[in-house]
């Protein structure tokens, strides 16, 4: 059983990696707008109050959406979306990384400290945190669009988790109110191929 | 050859992994605080201009310290750091990232918002993002606590890539001018036990 949140850019990592995958895992929707991840219940599966979460056949409750992700990799390896090999699996989490802390931390921490609808779940919302990161995305984006000048996707040739972490990342911008900025060809060119993929709409 | 910072906390969990392996790798030191990792040189091994780099034999620079020890550990599994088996490589994935993004990251983001020997390198320092993490480090310790009342180590009772994160996170509180919370008498445990290992001292 995955909990699952329809409106919560880590959930739809998940979902996405499943789609292309070719997965398909029972759900069930946690409200955070209800606090439903502040319950007894919820905590009891993940002490911190996160989805997505997996609950394993035994009851064990396996949370961080990569770690999801890398449960399933080693059980379905193909297609393979860590890596091949030493150096391609290392590479794979050298980007998945870097879209993590460069990009998607930034982009939620201006979600969440500068948003209207956040101001219960994040208390006390902090201007001056949103402040500090809305310029770290734009410089994560240009360095991302002269990188993405010599292949198709963020860790080579071949799609990857890297770039669903960073593909969640750039479409939650819209909640976030952060402008893409412009003249970035490469990355336009990128997000509109990963847009196109069937595992997009998840 | 690794690029390595003595005084940092990530290119520490580095050197710890590969002492815990028994690996050797020669290191050139990166000095941060003459901004060596803000020259051209350091900036064409790693866009975002952070130690450690590890850089291959064939000049490929790979950077995020758990990439490169995800790439050692496929190169010498043994003793295993990452986990073994589907589970098991899920559940270190998931201790390794709640110690990275509950503790590390809230550790190192009061050091560079409030140590005075981070005003040029974290440019503006803003007071409010030290208090907002303050808090986190305290709660994310007692959560871990509770949980450590139950096994030797983070993932369970081997010691993993886990442990390194929330040890080295541990030990970077005090350049932070972070208290340990007192009473915690599982982290304490753990901590000691962390601490005499000889990769504590690498």
């Amino acid at each position: 059983m995955l909990y699952d949140t329809r409106s919560a850019p880590n959930p739809r990592r998940v979902r996405m990696y499943l789609a292309e995958k070719g997965l398909s895992v029972p759900t069930t929707q946690v409200d955070l707008g209800k606090m439903q991840h502040k319950s007894d219940d919820f905590r009891a599966l993940n002490p911190v109050s996160q989805t997505p979460v997996l609950v394993l056949d035994d009851g064990f409750a396996l949370s961080e959406t990569i770690a999801i992700c890398r449960y399933f990799e080693e059980l379905h390896p193909d297609p393979p979306l860590f890596g091949v090999g030493p150096r391609g699996k290392a590479v794979v989490e050298m980007w998945q990384r870097r879209a993590e802390f460069g990009l998607m931390i930034s982009v939620q921490a201006v979600f969440r400290h500068s948003h209207p609808a956040m101001t219960q779940l994040e208390n006390p919302q902090v201007k001056e945190i949103a402040d500090n990161h809305r310029p770290r995305v734009v410089a994560w984006l240009e360095m991302l669009d002269k990188e993405l000048a010599g292949r198709a996707f963020l860790a080579g040739d071949a799609f990857s988790v890297a770039d669903i972490t960073a593909f969640v990342s750039v479409e939650f911008m819209r909640p976030a109110r952060l402008a893409i900025p412009e003249g970035l060809a490469n990355v336009a060119r990128w997000r509109g191929e990963v847009a196109a993929r069937p595992s997009a709409a998840a």
